[in-house]
C-alpha cells in the first residue's frame, strides 16, 4: 500500500472504523464488489467523501470497477491495525466491566482479553466469560510479562488519573476509558474517552428539535 | 436567547456535550466565570472555535468579561433539551442493559429511567438498580401510557430492527442503540447508534501509528 504523505485528518481517522464495519457487513452478505456510490448511498456520505478518505491511504484501487470489498478490509484492517492481534485487560470489574468482558464485537474485530482486575476482594478469583478476576495489585507485573496492549478503564472517576498513571509507568500502550473523568496522557500513550452519557445528550438536542417542528 | 438562523452543523451538535461537561467540572470546582481562552485550553480546542460555535446559538454573552458558567451550562442544557426530564426505558436487560441501568451519569444529565424490559422470563419481576423488569410484551401499553421519550437498545441485533419498529409505532420519540446492527428511521424518530468497537478501533490505529513512530 502507497501511504500519501500527507497528515490524515481526524474526522477520517474516525470514519475508518465505520468503513470498516458497513464492509465486513457486505462481506457477510456476500458481497464482493462495491462501486463508491453503491457504498456511498449505504453509508449516507458522498462518494466524493469516500473518494477522499480513501486518498490518503493510496486509494485503495480503481473507481470505475467499483472497490473489491475483501480487498478493502484487509487494507483498512491493516492501517487500524486490527491484525496486530492486540491484547486487552479490563480494570473494573462492575457492571460495565463485566458488560465490556462480555461484547463479542471487540473480539471480532481482533482483540483478545487476557485479563480483568478489581480490587474488591469479593469478586476477586471469579471468573467473567471464562476469565480470572485479579487483585489489582498484580496489574503492573502482570502488563509487563504479557506486553498488554490495551487497558480498558471502567473505573470510579476517582481513581482513574492514578491508575492511568501505574499503567503508563508498566508500559501500557493505550488506555480505553469509561470512566466520567477526561484523560490526558503523554502522546506516546493514546487515550480515548468514552462518554455514554455524550450520545444521549445528543439524542436528546434531536429529540428536541424535532418536538419544535412539531 | 437569541437564535441564530444558520442551520446548526453537525459537528457542532456533537461538541455541545462536551461543552456541557467542562463546563459542569468548572461548576463543581467552583469556578463561576471563564474566559474563552482558557475555556479553550483546558478543552482543547481553539478560542475562535468556542466562539464560532457559541455564536450559533446567540454567543451567549460578552467575550471581554468572560462567560458566566452556570448561565452556560443552563443555556446548553436547555438546547440539549436537558431541562425537559426526558424519560427512558432500557430494553434488553443482560450486562450491558444493566449496567447502562446502573450508569449514573444518565441520571445527572437529567433523564430519569421509568422501565427496564426483557423477554427471557427468568429476569422478569426482578429488579436492576429499584426499577422492575418487565416483559417485552408490555412494551406498547407502557410507552403510550407514560409518554415515553428515549428507548435505549441492548438487544441482539437480529431483534433490533422488529423492535425499532413496535416502538415507533406506538410514539417512542427517540433511540439510544447499543446493539450491533445500524438502525435507521423516518426522519421525526431520531436514532443514535454507539458502537463500542469503533473507539476501540480508533485507539489501536492511534497505537500502531505510536509503534510505527519507534
Amino acid at each position: 500500500m502507497e501511504m500519501n504523505e500527507k497528515k490524515v485528518p481526524e474526522v477520517v481517522i474516525k470514519r475508518l472504523p465505520r468503513y470498516y464495519r458497513y464492509l465486513k457487513e457486505l462481506l457477510n452478505q456476500d458481497i464482493r464488489r462495491i462501486s463508491s456510490n453503491a457504498l456511498s448511498e449505504m453509508m449516507n456520505v458522498t462518494a466524493s467523501q469516500i473518494r477522499q478518505d480513501f486518498n490518503y491511504f493510496g486509494g485503495f484501487g480503481q473507481q470505475g470497477y467499483g472497490y473489491n470489498v475483501e480487498y478493502l478490509i484487509n487494507e483498512i484492517g491493516n492501517i487500524l491495525g486490527l491484525n496486530d492481534g492486540d491484547t486487552m485487560i479490563i480494570i473494573g470489574a462492575g457492571n460495565l466491566g463485566r458488560a465490556l468482558a462480555n461484547h463479542n464485537s471487540f473480539i471480532k474485530r481482533g482483540f483478545s482479553l487476557i485479563g480483568i482486575f478489581d480490587n474488591d476482594n469479593r469478586i476477586v478469583g471469579s471468573s467473567i466469560n471464562g476469565i480470572k478476576v485479579r487483585s489489582d495489585q498484580e496489574i503492573e507485573d502482570f502488563v509487563r510479562e504479557n506486553n498488554v496492549d490495551i487497558a480498558i478503564l471502567t473505573l470510579p472517576r476517582a481513581a482513574v488519573h492514578d491508575m492511568a498513571k501505574r499503567l503508563t509507568s508498566c508500559g501500557i500502550k493505550g488506555i480505553l476509558n469509561f470512566s466520567y473523568s477526561e484523560l490526558e496522557l503523554p502522546e506516546s500513550v493514546p487515550v480515548e474517552n468514552v462518554h455514554l452519557s455524550d450520545t444521549l445528550m445528543t439524542l436528546s438536542y434531536r429529540i428536541k428539535q424535532q418536538k419544535e417542528k412539531n
